[in-house]
């Protein structure tokens, strides 16, 4: 059985890989369902391998990394520096107990820790008014549970899953490939 | 049977709607697959009501985008206008006799017409190396004759399939709505 | 927008629609999944519309067919009647305080029922060594329930979800069509 | 990376596998769209290893199953008589020059050999009004072929597609599983 090899977009294959990471298959939903683009200020909760980090960095104007890990926080920053991204900030910080950030001027708090239902009175304060609240739960009940404190505070709050196949093209025919990916993440969003 | 009203992100949401639209689960595996960022050139195959093209000109340095049909042109136009993007320049030709730009330098040839393989060598020469071919299919026969005719040309080239699913989080539980979007488009990557 | 009609086979068509009906979609992997066939012994644990009732009779040896609400056993025994299958008993009863099958002699004890990890017990006491405790249910918090309960007395517990989608093929192309069901149930099965 | 093992029904567990197999997910929608029963009379084309064949006999009254290649009929076979079934006469034979059953009384010809679609006229005359031609395609075009034939004969032809997924539920929460089947076949369906 052949090694299953998630796609990456060529700025993630210089990377080295650390914990768990966010694939282009959901940072890709994360950028368009947001609608960030190059003037946006982005805060990431849990920078793990930096693999998103890097994905807004090439984005938006400026990001800040929290990661509680120091040994992930070394990864990331690793990583950020090997693609050459000069506009992330890195924070060794675990934002259980609070982010620096609380000038409501911020236009995503973006959130892959594990309890991340805990962070949203601090996102609320870090985004303006329109800014997103979004959130990568590996579980149903991760994102139930963001999903029910975010409705407290926020508007247009959801919950959806991507499921990515790809396709075999050749002489036979056109198929999805038999063995793939089933699941990565559910997501969650929130507008402020 | 409620309305079906596909996710639209803030942006999205001022724009006049004319022919169908690439739709933010789509632009995103776009973006995230093909890497384009802030500095990025992207050229636009197909203007259609210009949901894409604003998408892109959100984040990406300058976007050329084709159209042939004068109607959807003005749609187009007037929706990047709506949202203020200065950094969009539309031309209106029919791009099966070929595109002007043909320097290889642009990071990103989008393709969103009937017969996208028939672009492939002018999205050769527009492209500089590492640049990214990328098209919207909506049957399957579409993208196959794009993946075959990509793959003389390009590497990497893949097809792949979204289905983005919305949950429901209230007392009872949690789970997928009843009805929703099984459907948009196959999408094809080829990078030069 | 059209009217969504789910599939449903030539015995069905004839039934009468009450409450919520298991359809062919979910009906057929808990035939295959159970391996039952036409010496096998069923036990339904809500009738409800009598559409799974229907599909179990026309396939297996025998059916039991529980249901509290009279109003429902009214439409399920009036549906089996239909279709002229004299094999299935109807009993008017809330299996929440138990069912009268306790010999372990059936095959599958089916349950679609709000709670089904409270009959747990009594399917156990139902089914042969080797027999199923299949169930349908809506939500994730349910079938989790049922899983946890039943991986104390079962075996092979596992719980799957189908997404099933239908497929237009004409001039243009073939492709998934773009509205459609996108959910229907979790289903759990556990072997005694 | 573990091996992916696709579920088998008990009755599954002690056969020998030779060529692909029509696993359950799949078998038990052939078996509810075409609503066959115990009562029913079923052609299959393409024998395989007889996975088929046998949740076949273990549902309907007869079974007539025709295999070309020698050394899968044996297989076919074999995995026959190790369930006991006594229902079921294979016949050795290439279907693409004809069936024997051409007395319209057969309630289902299920096909899973390469070029379907040629076989439409001889199911034609094996089926009884109201019998359904059904097909495992594993590419598009092979689906789309068949589809295209059996709408110059039959009513309702559809064609299908099925994802089903594994959920893992342990104390950390309920999740699908990361790695699983992305395709097995698409079915196609059509009624006399």
């Amino acid at each position: 059985m052949q090694k299953l090899r998630p796609y990456l977009s060529p700025i993630l294959k210089k990377l080295k890989r650390g914990p768990a990471v966010t694939l282009p298959k959901d940072a890709g939903l994360i950028i368009s369902y947001t609608g960030i683009g190059k003037n946006s200020r982005v805060i990431e909760l849990g920078s793990g391998s930096g693999f998103l980090t890097v994905q807004f960095a090439n984005i938006v104007k400026e990001v800040v990394s929290y990661e509680k890990r120091e040994e992930f926080l070394r990864i990331a920053e690793s990583n950020a520096k090997k693609v050459g991204f000069e506009n992330v900030i890195f924070k060794h910080r675990d934002v259980l107990s609070g982010i620096e950030e609380q000038n409501e001027d911020y236009d995503l708090v973006f959130c892959d820790i594990a309890e991340a239902e805990k962070t949203v009175v601090y996102a609320l304060k870090a985004l303006r008014k329109g800014g997103f609240l979004a959130a990568h739960c590996l579980h149903v009940e991760q994102a139930r549970a963001l999903v029910i404190e975010a409705k407290k505070y926020f508007e247009d709050v959801q919950m959806i899953e991507a499921i990515v196949r790809d396709f075999e093209v050749d002489d036979r025919g056109t198929r999805p490939v038999h063995i793939g990916l089933t699941h990565t993440a559910y997501l969650v969003f929130a507008r402020k």
